[in-house]
């Protein structure tokens, strides 16, 4: 199908050509590199064919984020063909990659909640109290499930609506595990919500402390993003809102110490469909080829 | 599948029972009669054996609507299976309903888009200049496709968005112009659209005179109204909006003179659902059985 | 103004009288009882005057839901008039009510945000562990405000649009506290949000266990609401969602146990406008009267 | 205040300066143009202290879009301060100015309703039936009012609502009128209305032909647009969408022949705040500087 015909506003008067897809297409058409925004078994399949031709690959799928073959059944649902890639595929949390990007064969794009959750929690690893549980109580829109024909996905049912759902079995939460370094008995609770709202994602995570923590530290931990070129982090107290992410390739972070300093409320928003996708993979593919970080996105 | 598992939030705590339907577990049921939210097609069908059992009918669909057998082909896609209940069925706008209603053994229930149009427009047919167009450009609540699994219907899609559709081919059409008297050949147009909302349709009515009018004389012809429980119309220039009926089941009408007062616009508008579907059932089976008309509804 | 004129909706053909409002008109009209829906300060000005004039009262307000009269000046910013009356208030969370509500004067009608949490969570206190965290994530439709004349809630910025609030600072915080018996220190944390939805709120409650319990013990102490006609609970593991209440009387509570089954995570959804508000008021009325709980409300 | 303030997703990290503004700063800061989006009267004010320190101006408002300055106290309700320039100003619908935007020092931006009503129209002007009306039924998302702290504006008033509104008295009909060459008492009706989205317009034009006419006809009148890099064209019987053009500088139009073929539904659907505001006034400016036409738009 023509792009122009799927999104008639990106289209433009004519549209690009669309060539199907092939890894002989591909390689004949010269292509040094592959965005798969297939099913999860789909760039299972298709991801090792194309780094077989040379050509490099960044999945947007989940096909290469866990680094434990044996995960894939039981959160995928299917047996992983080609669990030698998955030592080398490197996790694309750009802001905390470093050299490994740079001249990767295969990079295994974030989730979007991971992304949210990720960015506003990984500076605060080390301060966290960990007899307490870090609780991510994260809010989608709906295009986070893709252009789906079911009844649950219609207007009728989500406009005025709101629900979690898929609590303790929804697949992002391995990989917010394994990159935050905790194991499956470590109190971390992860609750999706579907927002009526078409794009992005507010993620609110609860935190504590073993001891009483200043708004500076916190600052002072979230440094890490000073010239990270997407990423932007509020004075202490100020929280972002959806809104102010959505249509860019921006991740904002916020944070409150409650009464006591001994507890805090992060608040992390992106738009999926951009940092939680699109966008961090041009990030992505800027840093393999030693292009600008914000080429493209700016 | 139990009602309350469709609607929970029409469930109450346990739910009424669901009876699976069949003509003959209703007839055993003792039930008088039948409201029929069935496809176009089933309804054809079922109404005639339930008809033939002494259960009296109302039709939500449009299977008893347009008099014109041969009409159903065209716009309904089949031919008509009883085509001598066409000549019987009563169409149930309540409010230009007489004697007829009373005892009635079928009644067609108009469909949502008509009764938004035909409350606004017969008051006026005496009044108007043949030589110009009707032109009705209605906008409609997506609720008025009923539960879609299709991309179309997602939120995705509609959220945001408005788009006229079905202009020239929409089945409400021949309704509309039967019970206007319009033929074929008379300028008559009529416009859906779908609008990012659930509920309710507002007609947009542009109407002609062959001579200037008074906002009396047009308060006049509505004055058909003044008794009617559930059709409100508003003074001169003060137009009704959709929330104003949405939950009701009451249509709101107004009207307002253009500069010269040969032209005017009217807006009408109903609860697709209710007006437009369930309520205006409950009032024809009021009605049918000499109940109140507002029985069950104010 | 007329009441039609403000909510057409509701308005009917002509709409009920509007009484200009007065301690003296309330009392010549020979009202028994009084709903205040009005701001914080001016409930507590006019309720203590109707009770002097024998009129009783639910106040749909803040003005005396808190028993600690010196905790006025912080969260409702102002010195309580009338302190002496914090201790006959009863707090009208109807299913928590006991005999203290027959014959009531005076009725401090809960919050939204803690009506959905106290259903949820009082069932449960016995069960917790104290020394971790309760994590209220609240989430709450626009009309929670009112109606209100300013940019932050007009359509162009809440539509598509999600964000925290008043974290830490909301002054339903004590009400919860005071409510549930937790001290200052006590960790409680309560994070309201605003949703793109006009009605409804939905609170996702984290909850800790000091050893591992079974989903039927859980099952067990809400059976606390097994004869309230207003609350549902529903089997573990299934969630309710807020459309399932919204334009009901009704709270609905789901729960589910995480790995481990020291975890669980609530949700409790109520419309904020009925048993939040208004519906909750007449559930108070009916019982202070006699009457039975669902009168005017089934 | 700072941009970055009143829109954080346009901010970036830091965001651009802000100047305050005055004739004289502007002077001084070396600006060839300004874009004036300020109230009607402020641009009348404004835009010939500007003229006359020698900085062209693009006025977004209505200031300099009628010629005829006795239309303004009736319109706009007040005294044209200029009238001299309204002969000067070019009316900035890009597709239709000629060479006089070259170089032109005063451009008055269409208002959004005409730019959408008249980029469907204006090409078929010549083959319309004078005897029967021209009825532009438009519905506009809540932007197109600016950023108001109305109750009328807020989410609970227009989430799932629709109304018309400014029947007769818009101002934007005169504007209309002038381009379209029609005289006050020429059959020409123009109905906006409220949508419960938040950008675009979307305008369907019900037009009539004294003779049937051919698809084709039709489609040779729109040929006009054949190389206009902002307007879309689509197949004869396949009417755009709001979200085709929503984020875009793009109109699209879309037209249908209805049975007989003597009257035709046209469909133009924009962006509201870009092709009916800022990337057209851009657009504008590259014409006066001789840029290409899509500079800083493509």
């Amino acid at each position: 199908m023509p792009f122009g015909k799927l999104h008639p506003a990106l289209g433009g008067r004519s549209g690009p050509d669309v060539i199907p897809f092939s890894s002989d297409t591909l390689e004949r058409s010269g292509a040094e590199m592959a965005f798969l925004a297939t099913p999860n078994e789909t760039s299972a399949e298709v991801g090792p064919e194309l780094l077989a031709r040379g050509i490099r690959v960044i999945d947007l799928a989940g096909a290469f984020r866990l680094r434990d073959a044996a995960a894939y059944p039981a959160w995928y649902g299917f047996v992983h063909p080609a669990p030698a890639l998955l030592a080398e595929a490197v996790y694309g949390l750009t802001e905390w990659c470093g050299d490994e990007l740079a001249g990767a064969r295969l990079v295994a794009n974030p989730g979007c909640y991971p992304t949210s959750v990720l960015l506003a929690l990984r500076p605060l690893l080390g301060l966290l109290d960990p007899s307490q549980p870090v609780i991510c109580d994260s809010k989608s829109g709906v295009s986070g499930a893709g252009k789906k024909s079911e009844v649950a996905y219609s207007f009728a049912e989500l406009s005025g609506n709101f629900k979690a759902y898929a609590v303790g079995t929804h697949r992002h939460e391995p990989e917010m595990r394994q990159e935050l370094g905790i194991s499956g008995d470590t109190p971390f609770v992860f609750v999706p919500h579907l927002l009526p709202a078409v794009r992005g994602i507010l993620s609110t995570i609860h935190v504590s402390f073993p001891s009483p923590v200043l708004p500076e530290s916190l600052a002072a931990a979230y440094a890490v993003y000073a010239r990270a070129p997407f990423v932007r982090v509020r004075p202490a107290g100020e929280l972002p809102e959806l809104s102010d992410v959505v249509g860019t390739p921006r991740g904002d972070i916020g944070f409150t110490l409650l009464p006591g300093r001994r507890r805090a409320v992060l608040v992390s928003v992106i738009d999926n469909l951009l940092k939680g996708a699109a966008s961090q993979a041009v990030q992505n593919m800027n840093r393999v080829f030693g292009f600008a970080e914000t080429e493209g996105l700016a």
